[in-house]
């Protein structure tokens, strides 16, 4: 299968940021892609006090939009994530993705909120205005069981292991890491969990936009489940195609079996 | 504290083998190193039926080698790993650590038996002639709490956080990775490990000898807390003097505190 990764240039519009992602899809049918990704928050600048802002519920504007594009171009798509608002009014950074007839097939809510505080460099606290999920998310495709997770929550093992011994052979990520973060871990986390979990990793970031207060590293990835990089794009807006096998992960984890020879005997790792 | 890492020739010669510890253990006094590591069987060429015919029972001229010579030198003495023969003549791949009076502190058998076959790469069993440990390990120095493991254990990402979560802030993995697992994951492995737990880790591997038949990727290598790379080798025989400040490891869970972040109330991750 193809993956169109956009690495989008996130507006104040949420109107504009749309359009940018219908210029994606376009490319991405045109392209004979099975499936577009976006990044995280691709309709909202990444900052804490808008995500109330241009938070919606379910089934909202944007939600509605994102499904009639995969059902008018024929394609899957990781709607990267939004702030959702839920009916108690709490805010969750939610990752929908929905089949070619426009159906959403999975919803993830972020599980680990981004707290940083480096002397020097980046601080962040999310979980100001975010409240976090609480399910581990796989979801079928034709091609094969896809897991999904949102930026930090790609930092847990633990969380990375379950979406794969759910049967997960690739994990998407919509992803924002920012110029501490991204230099220092970005490449390392994406290779790491591919070749621990012997999965294809997708993570898909926003472009790098100076106007902002939150500046993202950029560098959408896509790795094999080797642990070696399919590609990898720069910090600037625009599209990276990239071709997945499944079967290679069977191979490798044939050749290697590290799944299996988890010592199960001895721990255990389980979703409560 | 100074550990003083060795990436030894390994000889067929046991004899052969423990001078030239001895001689990393002059340098390491002469350094005023506090621990000595070795590599995974360093007084064994790493080949299956090898194994059996090297393996000593715990006390025996290797083990006691080595005690003395931590006392002689007033050290620490990670001593890599060797074959263990137990009472019922069974054969573990087992690393024992010794204090500077040359009282053993720590025994990690593999708990991880490396079994690949890579088409038109490497192919290994160990378990033709090992059989597995079944604990996870760490220990206390006056510098803080150390785990171990060895070699393909530190595939396993469970493992280490196990250890991590035991209070291990340092990971010492006497390992041997090949000319096809090297290149490909040798230097991922270490700086994920390191970056997800947040600890150090300190890989020591054999020199590579292109008359045996398995050529390490030797690479011997220390990562700091946040997954940077202190200083790694090449493949030839020397040693590497590393400065670790054990501090650094709080620092960095304090201003990324992934270890807090764990979704502990959704998953959990348990020895047996």
């Amino acid at each position: 299968m193809k993956i169109l990764q956009a690495q989008i240039m996130v507006s104040a519009s949420k109107k504009e940021s749309m359009e940018t992602v219908e210029r994606a899809c376009e490319q991405a049918a045109r392209e004979q892609a099975s499936m577009l990704t976006l990044p995280e928050m691709f309709c909202c600048p990444y900052e804490t006090s808008n995500f109330p802002v241009y938070a919606e519920e379910k089934g909202g504007p944007v939600w509605q939009g994102c499904a009639d594009l995969a059902r008018k171009y024929g394609i899957y798509l990781s709607a990267g994530s939004v702030p959702e608002r839920d009916e108690k009014g709490l805010i969750y950074n939610t990752a929908y993705v929905f089949d070619p007839k426009g159906n959403q097939i999975a919803c993830h809510r972020k599980m680990h909120l981004f707290d940083i505080d480096v002397k020097g460099g980046q601080s962040f606290r999310e979980s100001d205005t975010l409240t976090p999920g609480d399910s581990v998310t796989v979801f079928d495709t034709e091609f094969g069981r896809m897991g999904i997770c949102i930026c930090y929550d790609f930092r847990f093992p633990e969380l990375v292991r379950l979406m794969v011994l759910k049967g997960a052979k690739l994990i998407i990520v919509p992803a924002a890491f920012n110029m501490t973060t991204g230099p220092a871990h970005w490449e390392i986390m994406f290779r790491a969990q591919a070749m621990f979990n012997q999965c294809f990793a997708v993570g898909t970031a926003p472009a790098c936009n100076l106007d902002d207060t939150y500046h993202s590293w950029g560098h959408t990835i896509a790795v094999s489940p080797w642990g070696s990089i399919i590609s990898q794009m720069g910090q600037e807006k625009g599209c990276q195609l990239v071709e997945i096998d499944f079967s290679e992960a069977d191979k490798v984890r044939q050749q290697l079996p590290l799944l299996n020879h988890r010592r199960t005997d001895l721990y255990s790792l389980e979703v409560k």
